[in-house]
Parts: structure tokens; sequence; C-alpha cells
């Protein structure tokens, strides 16, 4: 496999490991729109959803994507060492590798993102309600912080750019 | 002036140019409050106001504050040059720079505080809300992300501690 | 003014800053190409030139340039008060909001960038042994981290379209 | 399990896993002395222990310490799914996951640890180099970052301490 075809994987199988975990581009792309609605009368879930698109492409997001995911899965499945083990499946309140893997996600469109990150982190709109679900019995201590950071870095794309075109 | 001297002069002036920008450790005491009494039922406003001093004895917190603060009054005092005067006087939304500086300090206590930073500063309880009245003529671009995030950092030390000693 | 010749405004003071503080995009190509010439053995100085004008058109970055000049200037013209006035002049150790700011461009291309800025800040070559030159009268207390950082980020920028384009 | 004796198990744990993976407290305070010994001349390996002992003492590191660990171990039993597996065994230089987890543990002592996080990283004296000695079969991507940001935090921590107590 050349090197390229290697980058187009990571993408490829970043975007199918979101879905299978229950996550589509359409539910990133509605919290874009929660965090920004108010700021751009005029936002369609399209321009969201392609916002959403160019925060994914970057290869940054992608090794965020699937390093958390392997972990959330790792849980799942038991295969991980104590206490390693039940600090995941309890999501416990002082491991923060969770959050300090989606800042990586949201600087790379600067700091403005963060409000927006910490704001729906604490309101758990839409996915982020189902995510944060523990009578599921799935595990997602990564994925939730990585879905809000990636629609946090979304929405700083989206400012930046409106200012740019306006 | 011996070195020890210099240092506790750089505490001392952080500690009073908060006040004389009308912010006093019970305004941040009362923020870390708001975020932290649901999850500790018996949180008293002295251990509120215990973490947030604790917070502002750190050397990297006291150089954000008389950093911050100066860039504030220099621009109530239209001494700076343009196009920073006009980004720093109207709180331009792509300008971040106070957000970097206030993780700098969010930083400190670990990733956990990031959420609480985010949400107080969209929720502008308090003290944040007077920081952000644009009618006063004042100018706080800086002081009130710094403030916000002195509140997160010592939610987070709170939270250390508490685990801790239970 | 529109927002967009604001917005243009923003960038060409802040390459003019650069300019007047004595460096050029060609000094800032030169530490690309030492950080790289290793590791891409065809690599021209015309495409460092490219990666660090590319760097230089974020906002992000411009907000840092201009944030951090003004503070060296205002120090070299004794306009802040004290101790924030000798501790920027004498570049004092414990004072890391040059390191903050300058992070904070780096991080814009992601982590990878974070060794380059470390080990160049290290070495100082280039500009940067002239910008740390104390004998001069200068004060260059930001923008010696703010140039070191620009290269950090265009290496980073570099290796990323290397791997994409091979 | 009381709370308290849990949070003694992360840390008793963390150090377990740094040395079974041949890592010991020594070898992390000889980088630490490395970086320090031409700013403290009367610097001794007693010391620096002490402050490396110090980093370990964190939740926030110990927390990396595992994660990093388990995610090298799982590398080296070829159990994680592709392409992470190959990404994490080849140390791929596009993959900053293991910096964003070593920036998280160099960020506790601010931000002045950064400049020496880099300067070793580059440079892997002592145990760095036999950690990213590819030719043992062994797998340390995470590990050789974490190694050098606890002697960095360390370095950070020595030199805010020698200036409080000058």
């Amino acid at each position: 496999m050349s090197e390229k075809e290697q980058l187009n994987q990571v993408e490829a199988v970043a975007r199918t490991r979101l879905k299978e975990r229950g996550v589509e581009v359409a539910d990133i792309a509605e919290l874009v729109f929660f965090l920004q609605k108010q700021y751009h009368p005029d936002l369609t879930m399209e321009e969201c959803k392609l916002n959403v698109n160019r925060v994914i492409a970057k290869r940054e997001v992608q090794n965020a994507i699937l390093t958390g995911i392997e972990l959330d899965m790792l849980t799942e499945q038991k295969k991980l060492s104590e206490p390693l083990q039940t600090i995941l499946a309890i999501d416990e309140s002082l491991y923060g590798v969770d959050e300090v893997l989606a800042f990586s996600i949201v600087n790379i469109y600067g700091s403005i993102g963060f409000t927006n990150y910490g704001y729906i982190d604490k309101e758990k709109p839409g996915i982020l309600a189902r995510l944060n679900d523990k009578s599921t019995g799935e595990c997602h201590t990564f994925l939730d912080d990585i879905v809000g950071a990636i629609a946090a870095a979304a929405s700083s794309r989206l400012a930046h750019h409106a200012r740019n075109t306006e």
C-alpha cells in the first residue's frame, strides 16, 4: 500500500468507527447548529455538516478518534489491566486523559473553541446525552469528549470563515 | 531587594491589581461555590476561598494576572497601537489570546477544569456578568477570562483534594 | 472599513511589525530549513518560505504577533507598570506568558511541532541568536518565542503536506 | 476498597509499570540532572530524584503513565485494531497523541518546561536513547515521551523551588 493510500485508510477507518459507535456526521452537525444558530441566523445544517467534515479530514482528529474509540472498545471487552479498566468503565472524575485528547482537537482551530467545548460538555445536548447514558452498558468515556470537541472545533471553523467572507 | 522579596512582591501586586479592578477573592470563591455545590453538599464559602487563594499563590497565575490586567488598563487608556487597540476595546470575537492566557491557569490543576471554565464563560454568573457589562466604559477583555480560569482551577483543586481526604 | 478590509489590515500590520522588529520571512524560513533538511533532502528555501507564509496567514498567529510585539515595544519604552516592566526587561526565567503565546501558534498544526519548538528555543540558530542578544538594548522577550513557534508550526505543516503528496 | 486506598493503588501501579518497562526513578533523575546542572552548579542527584518523585505523585501524571504504557503493551501484544496497531508499532511520525499526553504532564508545572521537553526529545540522552532503540522489539511509543515529560516537569519544579528558597 502506498503512503497516500495508507493516509486515506486512516480517514476511512476513523469515519467507519464513528458510525459503528452510533455517531453520524449529522449528529455532530446538530451540536454545531445548537452552538452557533444564535450568532448566525441563516445557518443551515448543510453548512454545519460541511464544517464537521472538514474537521474530521484533519489527521490529528483521526488519530484522536482511532485512539479514543479503541480504548472505549477495549474497556467494554474488559481487556485493560487494573486499575485502568475500572477507571475507564466508571468514567472516573479525576481521569482527564479523555479531555486531554479532546483539547488536541479543539486546539486546531484556535482557542475560541474552548468555551463551546466546555459548554456542551456540561449541557450535554443531542447525541451527547445518549453517549453519556450509563444504562446502555456501552462505554463512551473517550467518544463523548471527542464528539464534543469536533463540534466545538467545527464551530470555531465556521466562525472564522463567516468573518472572512462577510 | 532579594529574590525572595521580589517574588513576594509579584504576588502582592497581583492581589492588589485584582482588587483595584473590582475583583475580591470572595467574588471568585462564589463562582467556585456555584460550580461545585452540587457535587459537595457540605461545601462552605471558607473552603472555596481557601482554594482560590492557593491558586493565586502560583507564580504562573500571578504572571497571567499582571499581564492581562496591564493590557486591559492600556486599552482603557488608549495607549495601544492599532489594530490591537480596537480589537481589545471591542473584545473582538476572533481574538483568542485572552483565552490562551486563561488556559495556562486552568492547566495547572489538570484537564478536568476545562469544562468548568467553558461553562461559566458561557453562563457568566456573579462577578463575570459585571466584568462583561460593556456599558461601564471599563475594559475587562483579559480579566473576565482570568477570573473564570481561577475559579475553574480552584474547582479542580477542590475536587482533587476532596477525593484524597474522603 | 468593511470587516474583510479590517481582517486584511490585521495581517498587513502583523507582517509590517515583524519587519520593523528585524524579522524577515526568509529568516524564519531558514529556521524551518535547519529543522527539516535532514528529513527532506530535496527541500528548498522556496518551500520553507511558502510554509512560513501560510502560518502567518492564520488569524491566531497574527493576534499573537500583534500582542507579543506590543508588549516588547512597551517594555523598551518603559511604559509598563512594575514589577511587569522589570520581569519583561530581563526576560525573567519564571515568566512563561511568552511561551504560552508561542504554544498557541505551534498548536495550530498539531502536537508534532512541540519538539521542534523546544529544540530551536534551546539551540538558538540563526535569527534567534540575534533576538536573544541582550547587548543591543532591544527587548524581544515575546518575539523570539513567536519566531521559534512560527518556524516549528511551518515545519509541522511541511511534514503533513510532504506525506500527503508523496 | 475505600476511595483513598484506590487512589494509593493508582500511584503504586503507575510506579510498578514504570519499573516493569525498564524505567527507574534514577533514570529520569539523570535526565533532570542533564537539563539543570548548568543552571544549578550544586545540584545533587538526590534533589533530582526528589523532584521526579513529586511529579509522579500527581494523579494527572499517573493517569498518563497508566494509559500510555497500556497502549504500548497492547501494541507489543498485537491486540490493537488496524491501522492503529501499525501506527503505534512504527511510531508513525504524524501520530501525535503520545506528545499530547506528554504535554498534559509538562503543563502541570507551567509553560517553562516545554523547552526542556522539546530539547531532550530531540537529543535523546540516557534512558531516552534506550527507549527509542527499535532493535529490541519492544514498543515505547508513549513511554519515551512520558519519561521526557516527567523529566521536563521535574526540571520546572526544581527551577521554581530554587528561586523561592534562595
